[in-house]
């Protein structure tokens, strides 16, 4: 380990957080999810704590099982956009499907974000896990593709939008007044990309910003998501129950990126975390209970089937071992249900208790902000993370984590006491990538 | 005419300006159409002014013989967000395709817009009049469509976005935190569009907003364009020479509205205009011959070009008759090609004559302050405009205008001095919509 690396934090915007049932706990804000106030209190908390960014989930297909905050939710580009004009400093990243989209216009609002923003922007590839999909997008896809294919069209969808993020040269815009030149046509490249699923011209009308390119996250688990994140991604949005599949994770993950010619550090790996924080042991676990007891089982159940392509898991005994599934549950959230039939095979566990259990998970990182600390500290230390994206389901659990974990981190000398750039990349540490048509990189 | 008619006044947000040259002048700032404080100052602006709204325009495909506002701008939708976070009243509407976008993706961003900015968003519905377009779309579409089919694609693309945009009704998510009841499943509806061009089921994942739903702008002047804005629009971006074309096509669409059933104050009718104001006449006359001085031959022939599918117009005598072009221009910006023709025809203008003036047509807002607050009286209370966008290439012409014509008439009576309402709608005087599912309308 060397000395200068740091901890990298990022903050999950999620409305009141990832659990079913948060919205009910009496202190919650009901319609966070779409309340621009909580998440510009939000981004500003996570900015006063030198957070290197906010991260924006997303979801393409709703029913009306869905969980609550995916109902009635920002789109992320709106969010981040109107975010990029009330903070100063810190990423602004969303998660946007290659599946259901076009580059031309997905890489424009990166850009574009990535100006307004002075260089902060991030996007989180991903491909959609959810079958529905395809029911609300007739024109950019006649069906759900499988897995396999949702990555390859991803891995060309990446192509081509970094190769639009080139159109212009960074020294591409002259304008000088007295000539009339306003840019220099040398500077300018069309792309001319013809693929297996894409054909565009380009040139992108928009330049690149002050980093270059938008940093480009992934969040796939299976092989062929950390297969691609190896090869393209900036950086990685995962998550693991134990610091030993983190690690394993981390490893698998950085080899492949030096396999591919890549220096490991220029990947970083962010396990999301969801603290639950208590001045004591037993307020921590208070916190946790008030939740648990806010989730029903039809709640828990709905929940359960929305990994397993809404499978109604209604029909079963509640109290015989998890039945078997047979191949449901292979096309979406992959490396989720293999990991859940796997535990309940091994564990012998009732289809209520993974249903519960997959409700309302019980994180390891629970209990005072020095355990929190400490845990954060082990895994960072331990090679199982480059840092977190913090999430919490708890009423103010963001605000604690600020006021409370930060100082500590600060002071143990592994986090941040003050941004080192103005830009994601330059926080992040990662480099600004060199535009490939540059044949002489600019002296600098 | 009623005493409580108001004119509405627009801002045209472009960078420095929709003159191919006004980045050349000393005092223009020469990156504004990526420069973020530029917009905000000038959105800020027009919020002092007591603007119903801000407006960005867009286009989606550029080649090096481009307007350089063009080359390198803003994306609307993020940058129409990020105008949302710093301001509190103003409208803030932007240009998106028909033609290479998905609804469910359009419906969400302008729904997550609307929500951000409490209800003061609006779309622009175009069309993509270019044809490089399609080379930078592979996926929405496989060649550029003809005019008719462009317009039958957009008048279903608006009957589904406004189908998503009422999945909920407006009181559908109880968030009853005792009983559980996040929403109330009889007040969510799914669309199950199926049609000529696309099938969508929905329902939206975002909820409608204080305005019910964005304002819908159509901004084609063709017979098509008309007829789409008078059924479906709720406002209509236009523009014409004299106050007499003016006049005619304000009858004609607000006909065709009262033809559909609609009430024609519910059509709200603004003519872009580029006001150029000095203290005297003179100097009036001198700002826009300092910009015309900036534009060379070559700039005009190649701004008229684009105008006929790129023709190389660099191939005649620039002093001969204006060329026969045969059906150049038929399939794009068909209403401005046959002004154009016209024009050269029945008056015998030159190439030359041509280009230069369309590269910087001569407004007839011209003038002192007084002079284009007459103006602009004269066609509003002529009916041949509810109120106006307003855009300039001048420096600081946007700030005069505030500063100078505002005044002059809101002093006669015709213009607001303080907003009426808060959401977009309520400053244009137009209806909410009711949600399309509601059998009993709310008492209210």
């Amino acid at each position: 380990m060397t000395t200068t690396r740091k901890l990298k934090l990022g903050a999950m915007l999620h409305g009141v957080g990832g659990n079913m049932a948060a919205w009910r706990h009496p202190d919650a804000v009901a319609d966070a999810s779409v309340n621009f106030d909580f998440y510009k209190q939000q981004a500003r908390k996570a900015e006063e704590g030198k957070f290197d960014l906010a991260f924006v989930a997303d979801g393409l297909y709703i029913n009306e099982k869905s969980l609550p905050h995916f109902l009635n939710r920002f789109e992320p580009i709106t969010i981040l956009s109107a975010l990029a004009a009330v903070t100063s400093r810190i990423g602004l990243v969303g998660t946007l499907s290659t599946s259901y989209s076009e580059p031309f216009t997905v890489a424009r609002q990166f850009a574009s974000l990535d100006h307004i923003s002075h260089g902060r922007a991030g996007w989180n590839v991903v491909t959609s896990p959810l079958e529905g999909s395809a029911l609300n997008f007739s024109k950019t896809i006649e069906e759900h593709p499988d897995h396999a294919k949702r990555y390859r069209i991803a891995a060309e969808y990446l192509q081509v939008t970094r190769g639009l993020w080139d159109s212009w040269e960074d020294d591409a815009f002259v304008r000088d007044k007295a000539s009339g030149v306003f840019f220099d046509p040398s500077k300018l490249h069309r792309l001319d990309h013809k693929g297996e699923f894409f054909s565009v011209q380009g040139p992108l009308n928009i330049g690149r910003s002050r980093q270059g390119q938008p940093v480009v996250f992934q969040a796939g688990s299976s092989e062929a998501g950390k297969d691609l994140a190896a090869k393209e991604a900036d950086a990685i949005f995962t998550g693991h129950p134990t610091l030993a599949d983190a690690q394993r994770f981390y490893q698998d993950v950085k080899s492949r990126a030096v396999a591919y010619g890549r220096s490991a550090d220029d990947l970083v790996i962010l396990p999301g975390i969801q603290p639950i924080i208590g001045r004591t042991e037993e307020e921590a676990e208070r916190k946790y209970q008030e939740i648990v007891n806010l989730v029903s089982i039809e709640l828990a159940l709905n929940y359960l089937g929305r990994y397993f392509e809404h499978h109604d898991f209604s029909q079963y005994d509640l109290d015989a071992p998890f039945p078997d599934l047979g191949e449901l549950g292979q096309n979406s959230f992959r490396s989720h249900t293999d990991r859940i039939k796997k535990e309940a095979r091994e564990q012998g566990l009732t289809l209520r208790q993974i249903a519960l259990k997959e409700a309302t998970p019980k994180t390891s990182f629970i209990g005072t902000p020095e355990r929190i600390a400490d845990l954060i500290q082990e895994w960072f230390e331990g090679r199982g993370a480059d840092g977190f994206i913090v999430g919490t389901s708890i009423p103010n659990g963001f605000n604690d984590f600020v006021d409370h974990v930060v100082p500590i981190l600060q002071e143990r000398g592994i986090y941040r006491t003050e941004y080192e750039a103005d830009t994601l990349r330059g926080n992040l540490g990662i480099p600004v990538p060199v535009n490939r048509y540059v044949k002489q990189p600019v002296n600098n």
